[in-house]
């Protein structure tokens, strides 16, 4: 089925869609206990959840592959992941608000490193300031003005991370990363694949050049890695789709940048997940669909915390009865992929989920946790159909056909 | 995978193939017990059934859609229901066994009651009688007469329900309902979604106003609603596809109609769901496959009649053994889609499904129901690959690839 077939369908209602995504919620056994996080975690309140839910796993893109957050949140979205996949450039620029345009490119920026030799020693510069970063897009843009072929502006993310814009004709992103993603390695000489991207592909290396002559000085950040190429794109919005005024609460670019380029309102950023879920019950009459991202249990999960994103996950847990309290006529609670904290990374195992509504048929799950999921009524499913099922549990699609 | 790939597969067998299509047959925990209408029923005979057989659950169409009877059925004669989807008016006319012709246009017409200010007070004008429907359908049929730009035919089908057909050159089925779904609206106007469809669209609105001054004077039956445009279009048969010589034993237009699209024998109406089976023993010799459609359990479930859609399940339980007895090589029973009594309507839940057969993998369901079905061997599936299962189980599909 294609997903866009519910775009066909929708109808207005007044009902409300909550999602909670916890992001790299699924995981895997830790070797002395056999159970993963969130088996291990105790979760009263999602357990209560899930028996008056449906439950099922999710592909986040399709079966074995390990996803980024960026195509993970657009199949959340109803939005197909590998259509709509989009370099990590247009993310970080809706991400810091940059003002885009019709025609700019963007890449990712991490201030890097370089020993003598041009090898990379640390592809984060020490973590550099924000402060310095600021600083060094500053430098960088004073002495790239004039660049023939395009407007070269550097703006700071945060720390080492740093967006680069090209404003100009006919530029294209069929260009490879110049990331070399290890240490010990030269930063990679940026390949068109398509022979239409050759004049960009010359003005990077241009830019790259002469932008490591600027910094060269600079005892930690000397070089810059580039990777995520993406030209602005306009997406069709989520508004626009699903007829759902959307608030996504979320305090990563990242998350916020996905939101953005999908029309959603996003948050000011919260203190902490406690807030998260307070800004959830201010905005409650005000809004039809909440994205409510919660990022600890990837954090825990990729530094290998098996530990603390147990903790992330009772605590998220302990949050739940206020959620439930609001009464949406549809919560959904699932990851966007799994980060099992013995793997330190994402991976590409299915995510639990459970809807919990009215008008769902309840299955024989009795706790929130994969092995339990995998024999829910939901089954397992691309992720890409999640957003229809909410849909449908919240009353806002029509019949198809007579 | 194509659903169509099976057609390349099939091979020439003499074995059977039964399914029992209980309309409507998913349903909702009801809120005093938590059991679903197929859960409440006392079910001795599907669940002994089920135990020798293997089950699942079915999606229609698709995660979270909710489908119209006709795009179902589609489904479950493995014809893409998406692809396949058709407008109500050539359902009507092949119902009603219309000598449909190429380039003809349907529409299913409701006669219905509008107030003195064009308001509709009443969508089925009282549910006129059937004769009634065919005095206003000869006395349209005069007034119309030399209609320019087509011939137009109005066709009694049942009570307030007919069918309209324009006979004429590059008449376009692009045309929105006039039916607002809804009392207290006036009729919509008919929008033309391609530009391609104006002059069709002006032919309607024409017919349209001609039809209200001819029906003026009538106290219940004073204007019509149109919807479901469709032009003629020819389906591969089923036995063409399929090599399945079929009889359809269903009692509703709209089944019927299915079928006879379909190239199946269609059965004369029977006078119960005994007379149905009874039907089926009878001819059981003279077909491969046979379609037996009991509307009861979709009708108590449209009028929010739990207790009453338990009782119409409790009924075909009982005259099951008599299907059994047949020994046909495979024997499914399920539904086109879901009809919860709570609901009241046609909803987007999966259906559960039994498939029987000498050659199926048992696993460990023991009762028809929707719970248990989900942990059945077939898993979810989509509902236009169950005619490929029974096929392969019939030994009617050869070996893909060497």
């Amino acid at each position: 089925m294609n997903p866009e077939l519910i775009d066909t369908l929708v109808v207005e209602n007044t009902t409300t869609i909550v999602f909670v995504i916890l992001d790299g919620i699924g995981g895997l056994p830790h070797p002395d206990t056999g159970r993963t996080e969130l088996e291990t975690a105790v979760t009263p309140n999602l357990d209560s959840l899930a028996r008056q839910s449906i439950c099922g796993i999710l592909d986040p893109i399709g079966y074995g592959i390990t996803p980024g957050s960026g195509p993970a949140h657009f199949a959340l979205f109803g939005y197909d992941p590998v259509i709509h996949n989009v370099g990590r450039g247009l993310l970080t620029a809706a991400g810091i608000e940059f003002a885009m345009k019709e025609g700019d490119l963007y890449a990712r920026v991490n201030f890097a490193t370089a020993d003598e030799k041009g090898m990379i020693t640390d592809r984060r510069a020490g973590r550099i300031d924000t402060e310095t970063c600021a600083r060094l897009c500053r430098r960088l843009n004073e002495h790239l003005t004039g660049t023939a072929g395009a407007d070269v502006l550097f703006v700071p993310e945060k720390e080492h991370r740093a967006l680069l814009v090209l404003r100009g004709d006919n530029l294209r992103e069929e260009i490879t990363d110049t990331d070399p993603e290890l240490t010990g390695k030269p930063p990679r000489v940026p390949r068109a694949t398509v022979p239409e991207a050759e004049t960009t592909r010359r003005l990077i290396e241009e830019v790259t050049a002469r932008a490591r002559r600027v910094l060269a000085a600079e005892l930690r950040a000397n070089t810059i890695l580039l990777r995520g190429f993406a030209r602005f794109r306009e997406y069709r919005t989520f508004e626009g789709r699903f007829g759902l005024k959307a608030l996504a609460i979320a305090n990563y670019p990242m998350y916020r940048g996905i939101a953005r380029l999908l029309g959603m309102t996003v948050h000011p950023v919260t203190a902490s997940v406690r807030d998260q879920f307070g800004s959830l019950r201010e905005n409650f009459r005000r809004y039809h669909f909440f994205f409510l991202h919660v990022k600890a249990t990837d954090a825990r999960g990729e530094d290998g915390n098996f530990d603390g994103k147990v903790k992330a996950i009772e605590e998220i847990d302990s949050l739940i009865p206020e959620v439930v309290a609001l009464k949406p006529d549809v919560l959904v609670i699932t990851g966007d992929h799994s980060t099992p904290a013995v793997m330190a990374s994402h991976s590409w195992h299915p995510v639990p989920v459970l809807l919990s509504s009215a008008l769902c048929r309840p299955d024989a799950v009795m706790h929130f946790g994969e092995r339990d999921c995998i024999t829910g009524g939901l089954g397992r499913l691309p992720m890409v159909y999640l957003m229809g099922l909410a849909l449908a549990h919240a009353r806002r699609l029509s019949k198809f056909g007579a």
